[in-house]
């Protein structure tokens, strides 16, 4: 159940205040130069910290590779990363168990796990997790050299100014969402099925394995639903399948098209905001007013265009071997 | 590839002008009451024919259980459906067949299958399949009977007013998309996994398989990417879950919390439009202008409801057998 | 779970005495000429009534192709395969309905499915249900044009004179078991993973969804219990791998080493004896002396050599596509 | 492809000589109490150097538990075990390069890998990664309290009297085979399915995982060949399913009947001989005499008990799992 592809797989693990995060990389062609060195770049863009509205939270974030890797090469075998957690204040989290914070899985875990899950900093739930995805997500981008994945922040809080977005946030002294956009060049004709496996559905599975996505569009997607026929349809202009417009998106029939891959997620707001709320106390059984302690982002969207791109580069890297498009020996 | 499912799971088959459509049905509890009118209500809602703006195009839709009853009863083992394809005019696709059709399957199966896939009435990219589709929901949906699932259009061509959206296409002789969302009542909490398989990732899985599904939205969905904390974050009023607000629609933390579910899909206009357009031409290699021929619908959301249905009823009768909330004998 | 392969897979239903049987074969590559000659050789093997020691049941078993060929080549679609059931004497199962029939499945099934199975001719259990087989199994065949798949029968009743053995068994108005060989040559090295899915594992996997089948030894097998490390040890003599002895049975560490593929079955005896036999009365809830009526087969052995080849080829298309050694499009 | 299970699903991965072996269990329900302890016993049975015939080579064994388990008890979310490898001497390894070992993996996993495989010690083919597989097995037995799996070396070398077959092997100065047999007992009936998963397939599946092994057979098994129907038939005695006999071993048609389950398996010698042998040298390009160095078991069929136990619990809690025979919440 913590696990994604069919042919290149990964195995998601570890807790937000445990002794460590990591995954599991099953299907990685052998062959492949790899090292560290190959994740810290984008492991360092997920990292909180270094701009306004993300965590003060600093964890090194470092990928210990634990299996896989011979000789500065992948071998074939899994590949294991490792991240320890070394930067834990679990304190802040006991001092406010008796509230399951609204917006966030302590209440969904408590009744799914019957009262045994590790709660603290909210556990498997926690966005920690997606250091593992991220690196994973660094191997595959490796795999795809001829294809170029790039996701960015177009909206904070409705402004498409970011700046704008994020200060009526901290003015507001409340948490805010946004929209981020991810775009691939590059990528084959062919990827996909058409039912049950559509590109779009893989995609999307994995998308939603984000924390805090609350919604997909491929193309022009909801502005789809306001549009006339032959204004959302792309003109096809060459044998190749390159299209006029791309109101598609780059997927048609649930297969890919040769052309741009364009989608957006909507990124809810930080479920932790320094806000006072009004919610349920399980030791009292009513609702109350209190504060969430601890430290966390004010918009999540700023942190996610690495994550998305992690997640995109997973799903297409399996499509692509589904589809026999990547060597079984790099 | 054209499966979906870990315990409650389904085969689909079949070409919109072959022999036939169908789909296996595995991991049906053994004891159900079933025969073809449990599921001829729902197969008679997803006809087209009946209403404006669907295809004039009738098939007896009669679903003919081959395997896994017997006695009126489920036996444990598959059930298979057919349904015959009787009404076919192929004609009006051969005569057409030299433009791959703009916002279909035509190119992108041409590709991927080199030239040998089915291509009369987009083979098997069709909606004719939404046939087996709609038959093993409603076999689904048997098995839940504490949990409704509904559907509707809730805007055509970004008109509430139903009626407004779909004559203004009539007029524009243009084909028009459309909203429709799905809410779920009396569904149990802790449906899910925390990472790959949210509620969200394995719903938006098999909703995108749905033909001209362009985007899927949860709760607030792209709206979320707007708020604030305090705004969005939905109070727990009692110690089953209950929130005040439902900005979440249903799911926190990749778990179903126990209250309404709620999404939206986005559905594109219809690509086969009645107007006139300006595309390849497989035979001159050149764009050129042409018509498509054929019966379709003007407004393919119209039909989509109960072929939502049916794809919710799927994802949420697996997720109840992989959290054991099904019993394997009825 | 009526399923079987990770990118060629295939879904089996259908019941002895039901409707029909069949199988839906997903993953097969575009392109493939194929026709329901392709499937008759096999199939006409597989019946029964044509040599001393099998059933006198006599079926079409006519390959009726409902989905995934198109102008005579498979399209990338599922395959469907039916087989209607024309021959049935159900009455023959009615009359003894009280008894469960030792070494059939009469009883796990009343318990796994609560009653409800269809008991008719062993219902979904029956080994009619290997018509699918053998028909997705000429397929896998025909997509592996360098490799030879023999299954043949090699003793009966411990006789490798198979007259002898059947002979002994008419004599003793008995049925009787006997063990299958399968040799494969053509076969490329490296199929298989180093754990859980060993060449041996996905073999034994859908080996023993044949009826009747109770043990798998791959080339010395269980002989290799006996030998020291240099009897057993296969010396290699070229850089391509060749040994000069093959106890491996060509595969070694879950890998196939490129020499011949060697393994071999043993099939019980045919669980319906037309001995009388003293078991289990349903009815009266002692045991009692009862016959078996119904038509079988003396040594169900006798037919399992095509269906052990087909049960191959399913494995080996789905490792060779795993490896990547068969195109999408052919 | 390292990974088995379909609820309760397991993830291994790791080097005999790189920096850890280990496993990720998933799906194992939440509230199981859990600690090193557990696992503690079964991983002294699996070590070698305690008994004649096996390595010298002693590894901690320690089972570090990096996620899953909160405040004594599993949490449900997945469960990660690692083992440092700090008893390593690769020398040996890298002195005898240049021949890949008769028996071993060397050649396949070259060719698999394209020369990329780590080799020292086996790499990711070694036993040692059997010590993720007892510690996950540890833990599915302790989820199936009423069930007991014990497995014991029956045969060496076809010698019933175990120090005779090990002596003879000590004496001839080379490794030998054995036979392992596992009697599980308390298992309830209706385990597995009629068609490719039954029983035996899925016990088969990860037991041809075990390296070394080179076949299995279920109850009478290869005996079974030989007999009559009315030998071999279990006369069943009551309404529960008790059987006078029980030739097939407690699975007939593929699912468990509620008697004993037996099976066992043929273990071949030990690859690694201290004898002498000829085989081909990959620098030369021609087959020479040469001697195996380093450390190793004369009969690893005298380690495989523990370990055929772990694969057996594996399989089966994951067939409780699937038939919703343990809850998801201890």
């Amino acid at each position: 159940m913590n696990s994604f592809g069919r042919i290149f797989s990964v195995h998601i693990f570890g807790e937000s205040h445990g002794e460590s995060v990591g995954i599991v990389i099953d299907g990685c062609p052998a062959g492949l130069v790899l090292s560290d060195a190959d994740m810290l770049p984008d492991l360092e863009r997920r990292k909180g910290g270094k701009q306004k509205g993300t965590t003060p939270r600093q964890e090194a974030d470092y990928p210990l590779i634990k299996s896989g890797v011979f000789n500065g090469k992948t071998t074939g075998a899994p590949i294991t990363i490792f991240f320890e957690n070394n930067n834990i204040r679990s304190s802040d989290y006991e001092k406010q168990r008796s509230f399951p914070r609204p917006g966030h899985a302590d209440m969904v875990a408590h009744q799914k796990y019957g009262g045994h899950e590790d709660y603290r900093g909210g556990g498997h739930f926690s966005a920690r997790l997606t250091t593992g995805l991220v690196a994973a997500g660094a191997i595959a981008k490796k795999l795809m050299p001829g294809v170029s994945i790039h996701a960015a922040v177009t909206e904070i809080g409705g402004e498409a100014d970011l700046d704008i977005g994020l200060q009526r946030a901290i003015d507001a002294k409340d948490s805010v969402g946004g929209i981020v956009e991810c775009r691939v060049n590059g990528l084959p004709a062919s990827l996909g099925e058409p039912f049950f496996d559509s590109a779009e559905s893989i995609i999307a599975h994995i998308v939603f394995a984000i924390p805090a996505v609350k919604g997909i569009e491929f193309g022009s997607g909801f502005a789809a639903s306001k549009m006339f026929g032959t204004e959302h349809n792309d003109a096809i202009e060459n044998m190749e399948g390159r299209t006029r417009t791309n109101h598609a998106g780059g997927i048609v029939g649930g297969i890919t098209n040769g052309n741009e891959l364009i989608f957006r997620i909507s990124i809810k707001p930080t479920a932790s905001t320094p806000k006072e709320q009004n919610s349920l106390n399980w030791e009292t059984g009513q609702t109350e007013d209190f504060s969430i302690k601890g430290r966390h982002d004010l918009c999540v969207a700023l942190r996610a265009p690495v994550i998305l791109e992690a997640a995109t580069a997973l799903a297409l890297i399996d499509l692509m071997m589904m589809e026999q498009r990547v060597r079984r020996i790099v």
